[in-house]
């Protein structure tokens, strides 16, 4: 059996993820479903594309992950489809598989990205403003029923890329920045185990706050306290244990985090 | 594979629809299950009826439609299921499917209601508050088992049918009203393509607010301006570029809106 | 074909329960998986157990729960899996499954717990900060594989067992409180049938309101007027009709709730 996941802000109050498991279903009946998230902020196709680079390589090979944040909906940005590695994107082209691109990339992986151009695999009719419904669900239906990707549209090597922040060096480490905020407010950044590494007595700075060290689990420290630890997806992060860092630090995304060592 | 849908007004925060599934699963565990949505505002029959008019049509024929908006529950309100066209629906007999109905007699489909009265195609203890639960889930269960609808309960032919809001004509096009509010802030209203068919140079007047002329997508306007457009189901919307129409005019469902042309 | 159900405080907007079906599918691809909910208050272990406890009774035998509010998580607390009764439980070693660990023994059903110390029933990395997804799914999906529960882990015989609050004994009743308050803002209390049975003229009283007698279905009340019921899963709940008793009344989980009677 295989999964098609789901990613988009379309929220879950119009029923409109409902309808893309309708159409998905009426093509391949046998499909398991799993929706990602359905709460990326309106139109930000970084939270997108970090969010989808955080959950897609947990599932399985064979796996297509329909990701939907889509402002261009309706003018000339292209509807693509890419084979990552062993599994399978589709969505619109603007960037929202640029992570997960470059560590297929890195990885020496297949890398193939095709511009859906065959409406027989569409719903019969397009809307200019629900692509998700029309275009995305019914080509990762058939992707998922085993259509080749070649039959669904032509190939191309210029898929969009997104400006990913990457930190930068300083004198005594580096700087970067909160990328995501979770729901219990720990706050991730863009600074990972490679800037970490041979960094010894390590400080961390963020909104005016200094932490003293790192902690490998919340364990280690008391209810409240601030701390700093790699998380479950090897990022820096801020953290308060059992509380909310973002709360307490009043944090958001894109917030600057410096990390200095000897 | 047969499908079940879930359309409610319960959150998801109680386990409710966790137990539902629970009981669709203990009786059909093949089924495929679709959460269309659970936040319709609480006891919003007409919000109900509306959303499950738009979701329903994408789904496979033979798909068990659970729909329950139930501010009668507890009281004399008939449980009810209904085969309209190739579709099935389950809930309280309140008029959650009324568009669906019409839609159906307008096409000639078949239509056939029946009073649910066979408890042994209910849970054994039935509560008095939670029919979706103890009623609606395993008589849905048992329809897309295969069971007939007539084995479930006795044929009536007056359910209860909701009222609609229909624009009215005014001298120079016509007056509707917003009737569903999305997550992005779109305003679609009951206004549809065959209000605007043959009418010219139109122009379209919302809280105070004149948009004139309709545009076929997002993208031939910049960011944040206010558009008139078809939405995806075909209905006269009020949105803005990359933003939020709803918060820009302070709109809400029942507010007026005009059209006028030459 | 078997059935996960899943319980967290995890929310949704992150992508956290995607990744536990894509890590739960790799491993058991034929598996039906249910959200029961997660939106648990942040670490608060009572509330997950009294959800838990609710909807695990309606799932098929053979089910796995996985729950997972896990603020000892990183600490020395134990992972473990329980088998009770026909069901198996899988989460943190805190006390989630505490009241139906009481139902199984009081109905002298299986009980068998087990602290799961075999990492190879787990994802190769283990994180100090997310067992939801290294070892409770990969666990929770081996064990809906049909893997016995001995093999995931010892035996163990002192589960950590919450402290539940019980109602007192007054000259009048009893002495409850509001355990659970739901979407609709019924307020759910600790008060069941057997503290009700042989009262006559009950009263009810919270928040300094008096209640006077119980009905059996929100139709016997005029809209807005609070009501005293027993509720579909057996208890004392204040309830407003079509409306919200938590609004009206300003209650919270913990409220006092007396009944008094003759």
């Amino acid at each position: 059996m295989s999964v098609i996941t789901l990613l988009t802000d379309f929220g879950t109050q119009d029923g409109y993820i409902g309808v893309i498991k309708g159409v998905i279903w009426r093509i391949a009946p046998q499909v398991q479903i799993a929706d990602l998230t359905h709460e990326i902020a309106p139109q930000d196709i970084l939270e997108g594309a970090l969010t989808l680079a955080r959950c897609a390589p947990f599932f399985p090979p064979g796996t297509v992950h329909i990701a939907v944040v889509d402002p261009g909906v309706g003018t000339r940005r292209r509807p693509i489809a890419a084979r990552l590695g062993e599994q399978t994107f589709v969505g619109p082209d603007n960037g929202l598989v640029t992570l997960l691109l470059e560590k297929a990339q890195g990885a020496d992986q297949q890398v193939q990205f095709v511009q859906l151009d065959q409406p027989n695999y569409w719903l019969d009719r397009v809307s200019s403003s629900f692509h998700g419904r029309d275009i995305f669900a019914p080509a990762g239906a058939h992707l998922a029923n085993g259509v080749p990707l070649l039959k669904l549209g032509s190939p191309i090597d210029d898929p969009v890329r997104l400006i990913i922040p990457q930190p930068e060096r300083t004198p005594q480490g580096w700087r970067g920045q909160v990328v995501h905020i979770d729901h219990f407010g720990n706050c991730a950044t863009n600074l990972g185990e490679t800037h970490l590494a041979q960094m010894h007595q390590v400080s961390i700075r963020i909104k005016d706050r200094e932490i003293h060290g790192m902690v490998k689990s919340f364990g280690e420290r008391q209810n409240g306290e601030l701390i700093a630890m790699l998380d479950s997806d090897g990022w820096l992060a801020i953290a308060a244990v059992n509380g909310s860092a973002a709360h307490l630090l009043q944090a958001r995304a894109g917030d600057r985090v410096e990390v200095s060592g000897l």
